[in-house]
């Protein structure tokens, strides 16, 4: 099974799932979560651009590169909504996720409901925290409920 | 030429282009923009729901219905952000009409720039006004630019 | 708005959603409703069959010509599960336009809640009257709540 | 080959499938057929609600994360009706894979047959018993016919 | 509901077909049925062959921007399979019509019923007679059967 | 039918066509033909760009709004390599169509044949005059061949 | 390199493709060419018919469980014409491929060049013997051609 | 990561960026790159052509089995422009990923930037370099950018 993980990069929430995951055959993708790196790779690479709009440009379609690639192969993505920032390339990739047919957990506290609604009625799961995407992932995988 | 306008709901920007395009052969299509409808419209017609994620999720649905649909048709898809709210819906159709192979522009301030560089990079027109859509669909049609 | 109906074919529900919609721009189609003529089209056009399976496979198969165009050509597909009878039927039509993308309304009654939970989760709707249906049809049509 | 069981859980034709083929090169998935972690998978990861039908909904959501990955991997989908119980999320099965253009074997008793006609009709084979697959899944694999 | 006529070209089989059909709702197509010139439209238009494969090749390419668009824009593909001559382009379109999801509909006589049989199989509707063809047509529209 | 004319724009080669087919079922589209506002609209309707390659950009993804638009639209794309200029555009589109499965006709002097043979390869069709063009959707239309 | 090694049953010719591409990362797929297990299939297994065409459906839909998966999983489909026999199935094999995209090979003698030019026009090469399949085979995999 | 190399065959770029991704885990594949073998294959294996025409026909189409299922099989594509020659195959070929969704790496000096306008509209990334290329690689798959 794959799984891509995409949204918020800075908590370890991908982490604990991976943690949690261990023992399961599951194949975890994700975004480049090197801030520095996400924002910057397309000028380090191909050339620097005095204006902003073109600079994040090129770092955003050479990222498109690896995460169109791993949506895509993906048999279920989970989209992570954190307390900070827009976070529209979350809710992009949960688009993109739902328009390819591919299953959707989406992950956020509950201060976000309302604001997600159109989101979470596309997923087949919505949750809270990361123990729960590992519970599903076994259930799905091995039929078997926390204890 | 059918054109979807997604995103903001609180500003009269679909008026603005609609109104600018007469004369054009567009056949416009829209979300509900009846804030209160939009959000209530699941309850009003399937039956109340103490919780409120299923409210939200009775409505959400149900507005979907028409929202995929009027994507699907589109042959341009215009995702509009504006200055308030999280509008995670309107980054959501954008990831959708995207991976539908829709022709995407996406319209927003300056401020939001760096924050929507993944959106903007999946976009084949980035602007700032509803003049400019008009001008791009009148150009598109007719391959005349504005004086 | 293309809209098929599906299922259900011993009441009227038909014919209370086409009176409601009165007004709208809704297309409806559906399948043979004359049980009768459904059951014998096959051998009645391309000869007759000793097996009952072959007689019915034969009308079975010359009845998906009308029902698979209709639900593939169709925006919105309504499936009815009434009170009698297995309905396997309307069920593979649930899943054939599922996964086609189409908008899946479910109607039935709350006694069938349990035992149809997989095809309620791939709904867009689940309601139980055609005066739902009507007033979902214009809601998403027009953007107007019932009074 | 992949081979997806979907439908009755209430008899071992799984096991008796899975215990003919040895020796084939099949590999067989099927949804979980623990019944009552199969009715409250979504409530004991996600959270209980009060309303059976949300009950069922989360948890019919979450088996459609297994279920459908597993159908649209599968080369063969089989489906059995067994006598007891409505078994539309059998029939629903059925009519997914028949629109994912899945290879479809129905199998079920002759008091079943007519109404079961329009999922007959879509599959490519009908059967009534577990060593009638195994006997096909052995000829379409090395082209020997049970002696 | 768009229909195309496939297959044999010296009888009358489509001109009864469209005759009987008067008062449908059906839009015929069909590939051109001047054999000299459907034979030598290549070479015609696009400059003379000594080597008879290309001259053949040419024409036949050409034929294809007719059929395919025709075929992939029909809802129903009819392929008569006559008494003499090989055949194989009626039988290339049957299998071209199957890949593509169109109702197949396949007519022959019974002396051709063994070596049609992968083709029939892929049918929803086995017929011999042109009648049978606007019988089949006039039900599917209007759900009526001969009297 | 609907025709798609894609390449050289220094000639009068569609007008040719268009005026040839005079009578014709045919609905022809281009891309914009008036070079220079083909090659400014981008910064004309989105703001100037210091850079020529994002002046470029901008303009060539404005086009592409139309030009995919319209190739996805079309029953035959007619691509036409001129005497001047590298042309990689047109054979873009080539490409593109072909990978869309459309009716691909190449239009070519012989000067090309050699540099053209992928593109040639690819198509129904290869010619070297306008008037051949309207003589296939003449005889594709209408099966009459030029007198 | 998946190769499907579609028609003639009667010569040895897919010996000869098996034996000359040893050494080649080539895996090559067929259907049963056992001619009386192919026939008999069907009753085999699901039961008598006392109708001929019955007896056949049944086969030749078990039959279409195997050659469909291979021809979907192919990346190339070779289609072999014979001497004898209507070959209607070999044929529509390739129609089938063709619209699947697949690149298709036809083998076939002089003699039915003409007959064949419809097919021949789909592939994308035409040949006489099992050792120019397998000079392409080599070709396409290693760019060496036959010293 | 499947990554095909189009484009310009008279210099050692290939060669370069497959050197410079070892240690990636990154499987290459490209075109046959020897000239003469490229651009006799079709004669040498499938029988000589007087014409030119033809002559190169064939060879393009025996070509295209290879270049296809490469470009179909491949996550990204590289398609380089070099100095010399018209490449319509390499746009060709980069018009046939755009529009099967592959990402698109284009490579091209700066002189060929105003021509290769909406080629590089079409592209994930423009650069100069196979350095460049090996720099996105490896940042695409490890995430790390060069120091």
């Amino acid at each position: 099974m794959k799984v891509y993980l995409s949204g918020e990069i800075h908590t370890d929430w991908r982490d604990q799932i991976v943690a949690g995951a261990v023992g399961l055959d599951v194949e975890f993708s994700a975004p480049v979560t090197d801030h520095a790196a996400s924002d910057d790779c397309g000028v380090a690479i191909l050339g620097a651009e005095p204006d902003k709009f073109w600079h994040d440009h090129k770092g955003a379609k050479l990222n498109a590169i690896r995460t169109r690639a791993a949506i895509d192969a993906a048999d279920v993505v989970v989209v992570r909504f954190g307390e900070k920032y827009k976070q529209w390339n979350a809710a992009f990739d949960a688009g993109y996720a739902a328009a390819k047919g591919k299953a959707l957990i989406v992950m956020h506290g509950a201060d976000h409901q309302h604001a997600l609604k159109e989101v979470d009625a596309a997923a087949l799961a919505v949750c809270e925290t990361p123990q729960q995407v590992v519970d599903m992932l076994r259930y799905v995988q091995n039929g078997t409920l926390p204890s």
